[in-house]
């Protein structure tokens, strides 16, 4: 009954066997092995976007603020949710990056930018010229931190926007493939047609040992990205092991199956939570991940049986009111098995 | 009628006077002038604080952003107000002075933070560790940019908050002349004494040609001040021409003279416009600043009879209805003449 | 006949074995796992300090950078050698995690720091006080980049002078496993005990898919990494893949004896090297690296044979004589087996 | 008998004029005063260049790193000679400004850099691609830190390199009057019919209370210089001031007569010192300044007799050996009379 986070799954079968294949003999190192080549092509073909140019890196949080700063100069802002990761989970790295720039929180339901508010904030951004930081980007997230998705249509609203305010966009696509189920899309629907410039591909949430990529659709933005990428310390050296798994992730569906077997389980365990009285589910379980609310007690009884989970955000009072309704997060992820989702529903059932 | 800004007036007489009797023969360069020690000295006095150490820059932005570069680090953020000059107005520079720190917006009627604001923000920042930026540092602003005051134990209110989450506090002190008259307070009591770290201390809005002082209440705070303002260049050469002026500026009371000019003409302005039929005052006009809603009819007939004040934010449709109602901003300062204010307010009265 | 780079090699065996041991089930991310706790006590047995405190990254630029950043401000100067990694390889990464310090560089035959030298820059770094940067660590690289080694006294002379210029010591120890094996010394005969601070300790050119370790000695210095390596990207979702490899790394001196293997090829390499009468061994071959000079008509003659190796720098022309003589960089690593070094050596023979 | 620096000297007459004179009525802030317009003009008939455009600020180091900062990337590095200003006397401000990037040091006598030493730099630069910090910028000084210039051709050579690299050319013009009288050439044969893309132009050192131009004559590069000023701090509220000062400088040949006055009295002073036997003058004394080794036993008998100045670098042991010889540095400015050069020629002839 571990629901604690995609990131403590291990490694799929078909990402391992792809690493200890790729482990034999002398390869370039840097990011010159063969497999990029065949990366790129890949990605070509999957996204249908024969200008697309990929890299990789370690983690997702490299892979958000290499991105945004390819694109934000430090006296711009990035648009972004107030829940998005690059602002609530990554230390400031998008600043870091940038050296220095803003992000703008724009809110919305479900942790999903509403275009009003998008509108509204970049109304309100730069116009007193010099002494104001100037629009600089916009950052999406799907699947969102909430669990929620964008449809293709809803990103093209948002994306729209930015290209009247003349900013690039990036998405924050960690769960990408989460989003693609979701959403029935294609990669092509979720990204660029919708008006997506760069968008972080990620892997290690969805079965990979660690490894994000940075896909760019739009030539112009990729100059600096190798120097930053570099300077950052994310360009790796025994770089075979990132595009190794990489390759293996998008290769036969892979990544989208793994996605189908976390959104097919976080439904499961949604539907059963809507029939528990005393739980509420706070956003609609779109992907992978539910947020619901009950009371201290519940919580308690349910990790006392095992459950593992986050409260979000954590328990202000432990010793408060057992009554006291908090935001439990569960996320699944392509390992979760029915026996843990079962059992977690029974131990549900069994507080009532 | 030029009620654009307080730093569109002239330097003070006693000013000028001042810098033309520092301007003979060889003096020391980058601070080491005598007029330094004594300014220490009046320092130190006037805020009743024997610990308290002085720099001096050229700009408020660089004063503001230089105080809060020395306690917020790069993964810090900085607590203030949504409408602050830090996150308005000085186009990223606390986050390229900090090196990339965050700021944290709170809400608060007419610029100033309300308590709770802050205790909630502060509760919900940092709570993951390390994914998250980190509690950094406290930024009021007295007066604020509405033209209001904080009064010595509302300041209290906020940085006991603030002493309790372990964060120093800075308060931009652009017009702290204003907020001493405004409030009746010692610079103690708006400062040191209600929990206070560092003052940025405002001359060239109050009659300056251009000085503003860091003062530092907490010796542990200014280690590394003066490398940042080198290398920020903001170390000047001629450094006897910032302190010549701060010296005059602080004697003799004439920042508190200056500063009751500018109020009283403020006031007045105010009391003249409270019965003006088709104009409201949408903050209290506590300092030298009034913000008034009135038709754009109103603020064209004005303009068009020579009265110089900003729309904030500026008329996002000129073309617009003549009944649409906008906020018109006047500032007051040293100079500004009962002429210019009677004018003022006899055009609005001819509107009607 | 492939001696490009350390960092075109496999993952040794019992390398691939432990990762794969620790990819079953739910592991608590971000460096919480269990094996963590181990590797602190491993690291502390290892070097005989029971203050150590450890840290893992994915590539040894990032360890580096995030290592110098700790503990030299931004105002400071890194003294390394014109030949460091640091200075030549990581494209200006110091230089971005410090927020903008300098690098002072130190001259010294084979790329170590000869000590009158540093001693020399010492004495000229800030002496004008804030006009200046500021001393801020001393950097050394063992085994360095050209393949040569310093021994524990000679890093003690070199530490010395830092301490009595009351700046931290920073060992980039890439290759420590080879200065280790060359020197025969204990782990802390190389580092603590001879003045240094914070070591970088490599992996990943020694046999691990990718993994270093940030090991500090002097618990003073680790407050902010955490928050630097988060915001840097660099703190491993599943990082349970960093603490297995480096773990089954230091077990059972596995560190050790693949850097036997690659120091005793080069050791062969280098023997048969001396032999031939139109190359010159250019530093001593004390490690795990060999640079030679010969003409460029036998490097051409090598690399038509099928050697792979680097010209450092590259040949700035590569239509001139045949006679000139070029740099030539030969790696050896684990997997360097002597059917390798003695086809190159007998395509050596051959070219007389 | 002060020659501690030209920092230490008054404003000049006209200039004090000028400021006095635009201090009257409300002027528009920030830069938006008629004078800039003036201005603009004015330098763009001075340096025959009808595309220059002008920005001021208040430092030399502002100035200087703010201009590097718009040609030179986070990943470049800045070439220039090992004892110019932005190395030795900035404490890293262009290493901040521009988000960290190197400064590549090169020799060559006198502090001018040597055009063979250029090439070797810039062809050991970036050879590695992405591993390696690329070109950025060329940035020389004149009249050089040693008081030394260069010639026109002598910086065509050296911009003809840089141009041939493809990186930008800044001009540290902190004594360019000087240079401008000691090489007897026209503001335009000295910056861009020469090579220079962008040109800091002191005017503190040369009598100005404190504002120094930056100039530049390509119009690509100036597209974030406002946005890089304002978020440094560096935009002045009431910028009249330095515009004024800047018009009055640069109008009636004032900036040339100041200078002139400056270099004639540091020859008069270099020509007697040639005549004393237990002086050396280590440079050619072109423009304003003059370096003489001389036994510690002279200095002091000069300081005692009242002499200012500065000993570069300072002595590092002022109770050694009496007949040791260091280094002196006189600096004239335009306020140097005859009776001060005369007083110190007197004494040194006294000493023997």
């Amino acid at each position: 009954m571990n629901f604690a986070s995609d990131n403590t799954s291990p490694a799929a079968p078909g990402i391992v066997d792809a690493l200890l294949a790729a482990n034999t003999g002398c390869v370039p190192s840097y990011g010159a092995e063969h497999a990029m080549d065949e990366l790129t092509v890949l990605i070509r073909d999957l996204f249908e976007s024969p200008q697309a140019n990929v890299f990789l890196v370690g983690t997702g949080t490299a892979a958000n603020a290499l991105a945004v700063a390819s694109v934000c100069p430090p006296w711009g802002t990035v648009f972004c949710h107030r829940e998005s990761h690059v602002n609530q989970d990554e230390c400031g790295a998008p600043e870091f990056f940038t050296g220095g720039s803003k992000l703008t929180l724009v809110d919305g339901d479900h942790a999903r930018i509403d275009s009003r508010h998008l509108q509204r904030a970049l109304e309100e951004t730069g116009c007193l010229g010099v002494h104001n930081v100037q629009p600089g980007s916009l950052s999406l997230t799907n699947a969102t931190e909430f669990g929620t998705v964008y449809m293709p249509d809803e990103i093209s609203a948002l994306t729209s926007l930015a290209r009247d305010a003349d900013i690039p966009t990036h998405l924050d696509g960690a769960r990408f493939a989460n989003a693609l189920i979701a959403t029935a899309s294609t990669p092509a629907e979720l990204s660029w047609r919708v008006g997506i410039d760069i968008l972080t591909l990620g892997g290690t949430k969805n079965g990979l040992f660690g490894a994000e990529a940075v896909i760019f659709f739009n030539p112009s933005h990729i100059a600096a990205f190798e120097f930053r990428r570099k300077r950052a310390g994310h360009l790796h050296s025994k770089h075979r092991y990132l595009s190794a798994q990489m390759l293996a992730y998008l290769q036969d569906d892979l990544w989208l199956k793994l996605a189908q077997r976390a959104n097919a389980a976080a439904s499961t365990l949604a539907n059963g939570l809507r029939a528990i009285p005393s739980i509420t589910l706070i956003h609609p379980a779109q992907a992978n991940m539910i947020f619901f609310s009950a009371p201290r007690s519940l919580h308690r009884f349910l990790r006392e049986r095992g459950a593992v989970y986050y409260l979000l955000p954590p328990d202000p009072d432990p010793d408060g009111a057992e009554e006291a309704c908090l935001t439990g997060r569960l996320v699944c992820n392509w390992q979760t098995d029915s026996d843990s989702i079962d059992s977690f529903l029974d131990h549900c059932r069994d507080y009532q």
